[in-house]
């Protein structure tokens, strides 16, 4: 079985708990692969090399990180030199033969639109993009070996640009290549919540419609990576709190948020 | 034939140049694997950092980088997120298949001694290693596929540490693993000089004990890689300058130091 485990680069999350369970899975004989995000050790380093981080705000409303070429390669040393670097370390140390790998996605840049003053503006220096493709024969080969393959979520455009991509939607990406039978999305929350203030209203299984619904912010990219993920065969997607000890365990276990596939006249 | 190339990472190296030149040797139909180095990359983020960087004298009076916990860290920052993501791009845009990776290279922590007010200690909080092991299925795996693996010079230690490594001897344990034909040292001197201040003065070829003989301070390092290699069963290891057009082309034609092969007595 294939589990790809995707863990948010937000505050609050412990990498050496995620880490920890990530190797216990892997060593109950799983193929897992985890991917990883960076927002948090991307807003602080940005921060102290004096370039902080601004958010844009789509036509439609959703808030992303302004990608400049400066801050691309901010997020990089963060997400590469900080958050795959420590990954991999924590995985080694709890047995897990982890490998760093970056190149294994790759995709277009986004034509990336923002509001800006009451007015719609195209931002031609963002690099923001989206996965595509997948190097599903190294990843393969791989977990056939053992390895324990730790991705960040930077993708390579056909130019060779470096791009930021959403780790939820690239973790899903990947299971869909990779035909994974599980996607964990361990966040800073618990689940998807019936009330937004109240962490102990998760709501146990939902639809992606149902839980779109429900969702609001960064919950609505994750949502839309587990509709992804369930579109393209995944046969289970939980949302869950990667803020416990056992976070993947649990979530494969019930708890957070398992995203069910919906009826097909409802896709 | 397999071509590991090192390039290294001071002031000086235009790694688009090398990039291009390693991307057109892959496109002949070589298998090539690049090691590089990040000391400028890393000083100058230590610097940023507040953390600046210090240097350390073995009691034999060679120098090395400290690396305390917040070095390693800086260090991981600057060779895989500057110095893997920058390569990986640029070999991507010169059309070669680029994977950056990390985990590939094994060893234990050495036990570092240094001279400090005339006295030696030992320094235990160093992250310091040594490559041991090199993961020769997955780089093989890679490269009869075609990718083109881009290594930082980071080892894990067996208790999952993140270490610094000295790259010349990374590139020369890859090669002899990978059971390499060529080595190529990429450095910002034309080869190995006679007259150190004289850059005309590069010797044609030389056995490690001359080259040793001539060689100071860093040269010394890339002449002990170079050793390694030949001894390690690697034909023809080069050491020339990365800072001109088709660098690895021109090295493999005769350009640079060859160190040849010593007599078997002379080993």
């Amino acid at each position: 079985m294939t589990i790809v485990v995707k863990v948010g680069g937000s505050a609050g999350i412990d990498r050496g708990a995620v880490a920890r369970d990530v190797a216990a899975v892997a060593a109950g004989g799983e193929r897992v692969l985890l991917v990883h995000g960076a927002s948090a050790a991307t807003d602080a380093l940005a921060t102290t090399l004096g370039h902080p981080a601004r958010t844009i705000v789509s036509p439609s409303g959703q808030q992303s990180r302004r990608t400049d070429r400066r801050t691309l390669e901010i997020f990089a040393m963060a997400a590469l030199g900080v958050e795959t670097f420590s990954y991999v370390e924590l995985l080694r140390r709890a047995g897990a033969p982890a490998i760093g790998v970056f190149g294994a996605l790759a995709g277009p840049r986004k034509n990336v639109r923002a509001v800006e003053a009451g007015k719609v503006v195209m931002l031609r220096d963002d690099y923001t993009g989206k996965v595509e493709t997948v190097d599903v024969p190294l990843l393969r080969n791989m977990l056939e070996r053992g390895s324990l393959p730790v991705l960040p979520p930077l993708a390579l455009s056909p130019e060779g640009e470096g791009l930021n991509v959403d780790g939820d939607r690239a973790a899903a990406a990947v299971a869909v290549a990779l035909g994974a039978s599980a996607l964990v999305i361990l966040t800073n929350v618990p689940g998807v919540l019936r009330s937004v203030d109240d962490p102990t209203s998760v709501v146990a299984t939902a639809t992606p419609v149902e839980a779109d619904a429900l969702a609001g912010g960064r919950m609505k990219k994750k949502v839309m990576a587990a509709r992804e993920a369930l579109d393209g065969g995944v046969a289970r997607v939980v949302i869950a709190s990667g803020r416990v000890e056992r976070a993947v365990a649990r979530a494969l276990a019930g708890d957070g948020t398992t995203i069910g596939a919906a009826a097909a006249g409802a896709r």
